[in-house]
Order: structure tokens, then C-alpha cells, then sequence
């Protein structure tokens, strides 16, 4: 039973483990959780902040962190650096945001190479421009080889939300749209990092998704609610992880198309091969999505206009019963639940 | 010339190196690099973001970074949590921003202790409960102990800052206030790490410093400019490093009366026998100031009046002379310039 008290590999991987440790270890011990209507409680993708008094605007402001391990740093489609601005940008997205700048701290090992750092911030450089927010301070910190082994990357994101979407704002009639296909990250940053060799050229999908949204988050009701209901990106413990979460914390059920379920027949036949469920695999350029009903077929039409978005599909919709659950038709009929994942079956993605 | 390609210690130390390092792999490669007032070109404590054209507010917002490396993870006066704290509540602070908010972003090993981790996290909350602010987002990843052996703990923050404090804002004339002793942070962390034993209790003197420095913040004069014309937290680097980055981007001059600077017989002794500079020593709770010279007194009893505060003195002044220069005058009336360190003596401070 002494297993219990050390951290292993699990507590990080974004499934029921590494949410045992949050809500026990974390959250359990922090008394100030929130500094607005979304905090620290809400395990949402980031938190909002409420302006002084004199403020006067419609305006709420989000700000979200992430610290970045993925290994190797170089992928096919991305490295650490394209990877630590997207996870920021679209964390602050998939609130409602706008992102406007990110901060941007640094631990590197001792006898890290200074040419490799470069080639990383440039990367960063190169993904913030096309994700048009600013990197405006930092922190640097070198320690030991003997210690840490690598480059990690935090970055934290402040964005203003006109309207916030939460991730759990799912009611009955929604409709799941999902923004494109699933599993190339995991999946190809897997095969490059035990050289599989496909014979398919798999690539993640690291990219940034403001543009992407921006048009969808928009579209407004006549009372000025947004018509994006609810919205993640399915990273750690890709779809399976972030669509539970998002119908549990709903309180409705979901039923999706296994049939529509946009999916890569490399990557389908990579996780055959190897075993793996798709639906639990990361995804850094995706995002779920409840739409009101009646303005499906808009969002997803600017979702095809994009190129981030060619494949996005309606794959289900929200219903009254089944609360808590995610379930899936198969292309035979049946329904089997789709259960929320105990960790990412891939360590190390972000 | 290969050493020149690879990061060293040094390239973490707050001192040249760090500066080379950053203005050469880091900025040189970032296009945006403001959203706001202050950005990274400024090399502050952290950034301003400028508020969307409908916010209606005097208020800048204010936004840090720091990862926290320090080693050993708990030591004489404090630990990583508190430290993790108060370095980005001060840096807040320094900017002239009223702290609301932290994000708290873990990277840990695994194999860590389950309940270390814990009591590191309940630190974190009683330093947040005495400086007023709330952890509202998180983010925890674990990696295999051959590749990282301890724990790091990123912290970013936001504040509303009703006049930013920049650190390029001093005037021939004003005074320098310290708000306390110096070193006791970065010797009594070597001290404890090292097994030394001076026969006296050293202690980290890291705390909050917004309450300390708050009613300070508030005078302004008859046009509504701040008393206080620039500000640093002298972390790694010291004194040395912080007055000299204050001297150099404020083009002035400081004289500083080194029997006036405030440091405990405890540490002038270890760093005697250490052979160490105590003006290079870092802090963890302590600013200095520029005031406008006809505020100083009442700057120094508001100081005075708070227990972080008690030993705060004027320790020099700004003249227009000797521009980028920090000068010392010893006990014998003699002039040496003090330089700007090469890097922090004392490795893992923070």
C-alpha cells in the first residue's frame, strides 16, 4: 500500500489517477480557489478574473498555465516550443478567449545545447506570430544535468472572453461538433519516439486554434448567449477524457456516432497494431464543441472554410438521460460506453 | 570556444551571463514581444497588458513568471512552496501591482513523496492566505526520476496596478530605501545545504512583501505621480545585480553609504568565512526603492511600522553624475564602484 504515497507516471497523464492526486493532494489544501466566476474548483482550462470595481467593461479576462515535458522535443509536425504556445492559446480559446500574451519560463539543464534553445524559440516565436499573441516576460533557470535532463517550458496565457465558455455548459440537444481528426499527436509523436516505421507519413497536429474559432465564438443567440455551449481540447486522455469530463460536469449524457468520428486510417491502423484506443490518445490542434442546435451546420460550415478545421464533423449529441455517461453507437447499432480513461496510455505528450 | 555553445549554471544566475543568454537566444528571436506599457524587451519583473478599447479603467494589469528550482526544497525559514509564493507576489508587488491571482504549474518527478508534495502545497496556501491572493489554475506533469529528481514549481500571476512601478524610473536626488537586511536568504540556504554550522540561527527572510509595501504605494504627489520612482525584489544577484540594472536603465548615477546598508552580523560573518560578497547574496524579501526625496521619511516610517519592515533604511542616493554607475562610499569615505555580478554565487537560490 506504500505505492499510494509516492507520485508515479499515472498522477500526470490526465485521466481518473491524475485527478485523484489534483482534487486530494491539490485542491484540498488550497484555501483561496478562485478569483472569479471560474477558479481553481472548476478544473476547467483555465480561470477567470474579476476587474477592480472601476472597471467598466463586458469584457472577463482568462488566464491559464501549462508546463511542458514532451520528449522528444522535436516531433514530426512540432516541438516544444510550437507545442508550449498552442497548449497555452488554445487552453485560453476553448474558454472563450481571445489570447493576448503569454509569459514564457524556462528550465534547462546544464550543458543543454544553446543552438537547440534557439531553434526551439524560434519555434515559439514562429507560433505566436501566427497565433497573434505577444510573449512578454519571462524567467530563465538553469540546474544540474544530474538533476533534470532537459528543457521544460511553462507557459501561462492572459486572453479577454466577451462571453466564457465553460466545459460544462452541455444541455440536452446540443449537438458535438468536433473540429477535426483525432489522435495524431500521440499517435505520431509515439512512432517517432520508438521508430515505428508506418510506411505512412504520421504528423502531429500541434497548431494553434483562435482563428480556427474565433468566428464561431461570435455567433450569438437574440439574447446574447454565445451558441457554443461548451468547449475542450481533448489533450491528455484525448476525447474519451475531455468529453466525460465535459458531460459529467454537465449533468446530461452524451451519444456518439462511432461512424463519425473523424479518424486517420493511419492512425486507426497504428493503434490497431499497437493496441491503443484512439479516443484516449492526446490531440494539441482540436477542440469539442456543444453547439445549440439550431447553429450546427453554421459553426461547422466556418469550420470547413479553415484550414484547421477541413475535417470537422457533427460526431453525437447531447441527451437528457444517461447523466454522466458517454455512449457510442457503433457502426452496428449498439451502444457501449465510452468510459473516462485512467491515464494517457502515452506518457509525455505535452 | 564549444563551452560558449552550452548552457552553464552561470546562464541562470541573474548576473551577465543570464543577461547575454537572454537578450541573444531569447529575445533575439521573438517578434512580439509587448502587449502593453511594459514587455520583454524591458527585462522587468514582468509585463502590463493594455486593456481591450472598451475597458473604462485607470488600472493597468499586471502579469509574472517564475519557475522554482530551489534546492534543498526545505530550508531555514521557508520552503519551495513559500518561496514559489511570494517570488511572484513580489514581483507583482515591485511593479506596483496589487496581487489577485496565481497559477500554479507542477513538474515533478516520479517517485516523489506523496505527502512532501502535500506539504509544500499547504505552504503555498498559508503564504497565499497572508498575501491575499487566490491559486485559480493549475497544471501538474510527472516525469521519470532518471530525467528529473525533485520537484519544480512555476508560478505566474496577475495583478491591477493603479501607477506601474517600472525599474528605469529613478531621478537625480531621489533616495534609496532598502526595505531590510540583505543576504539572509542566500546564506542561510547555502549554510543549511552545505551542513555549515555558524553557532547562530540564519533564516531565509522570504515573505510577501504586498502588504509591506502597500500604503507606500498609495502616496502620490499633488499630480498624481507615485513617491516611489522605481523598485526591484534583489533575488538572484543581490543588491549588486538589482541597483545596477535600476542605475543602468534609469541613466543616473547611485552613491550608496555602505554603513548604512542593513545586513545581519550573522551573515556578515558566513560570508566572511565564505569569502562572499554579501551585495551579491539573493533575497527573497526585500525591495529596493527610489523615492522622491521629499516622500523619504514618510516612506521609511511606514516601513518601519511593519514587521518586514523594522530594519528598512536609507541606504544612498541618485546624482546625476556617474551615469550607469553604482558607487559605494566605505566607512573611510573612500568611493569603489560596485559592479554588476557576473552570475548568483550561490547556485538554486530560488
Amino acid at each position: 500500500m506504500t505505492k499510494k504515497n509516492i507520485i508515479t507516471m499515472e498522477h500526470g497523464a490526465g485521466g481518473q489517477v491524475m485527478q485523484g492526486l489534483i482534487s486530494k493532494s491539490i485542491l484540498g489544501n488550497i484555501s483561496n480557489r478562485s478569483a472569479g466566476t471560474v477558479g481553481l474548483d472548476d478544473l476547467d482550462d483555465g480561470a477567470t478574473i474579476a476587474l477592480p470595481a472601476d472597471f467598466n467593461s463586458s469584457y472577463e479576462i482568462v488566464i491559464t498555465t501549462d508546463s511542458h515535458v514532451v520528449k522528444p522535443l522535436f516531433f514530426p509536425g512540432g516541438d516544444i516550443g510550437k507545442l508550449a504556445v498552442c497548449g497555452t492559446v488554445n487552453d485560453l480559446t476553448v474558454m472563450g478567449a481571445r489570447p493576448v500574451a503569454l509569459t514564457c519560463a524556462i528550465v534547462v539543464s546544464e550543458g543543454f545545447e544553446r543552438e537547440i534553445l534557439e531553434e526551439i524559440i524560434q519555434s515559439m516565436d514562429l507560433t505566436a506570430k501566427e497565433a497573434r499573441v505577444a510573449i512578454v516576460t519571462g524567467d530563465t533557470k538553469t540546474i544540474p544535468r544530474n538533476e533534470l535532463d532537459s528543457i521544460i517550458i511553462n507557459t501561462s496565457g492572459i486572453g479577454f472572453a466577451p462571453r466564457i465558455i465553460r466545459d460544462n455548459g452541455l444541455s440536452p440537444e446540443d449537438m458535438i461538433i468536433l473540429t477535426g481528426t483525432i489522435g495524431d499527436h500521440g499517435i505520431s509523436l509515439l512512432s517517432h519516439r520508438e521508430g515505428f516505421n508506418f510506411n505512412t507519413k504520421l504528423e502531429s497536429d500541434v497548431s494553434p486554434l483562435n482563428d480556427l474559432l474565433e468566428k464561431s465564438l461570435q455567433i450569438t443567440t437574440h439574447d446574447g448567449r454565445s451558441a457554443i455551449t461548451a468547449m475542450k481540447d481533448p489533450t491528455r486522455g484525448g476525447l474519451s477524457a475531455s468529453i466525460n469530463e465535459m458531460t459529467q460536469k454537465s449533468n446530461v449524457g452524451v451519444i456518439l456516432e462511432e461512424e463519425d468520428i473523424p479518424i486517420k486510417s493511419a492512425v486507426r491502423s497504428a493503434c490497431e497494431m499497437l493496441g491503443l484506443d484512439p479516443y484516449e490518445i492526446a490531440n494539441e490542434g482540436k477542440a469539442i464543441m456543444g453547439v445549440r442546435p439550431e447553429y450546427a451546420d453554421e459553426v461547422l460550415e466556418l469550420l470547413h472554410s479553415h484550414k484547421y478545421g477541413k475535417d470537422a464533423a457533427i460526431i453525437g449529441k447531447v441527451v437528457a438521460e444517461h447523466q454522466g455517461k458517454v455512449l457510442l453507437r457503433t457502426p452496428i447499432g449498439s451502444l457501449r460506453q465510452l468510459n473516462m480513461p485512467v491515464g494517457d496510455p502515452i506518457p509525455r505528450v505535452c
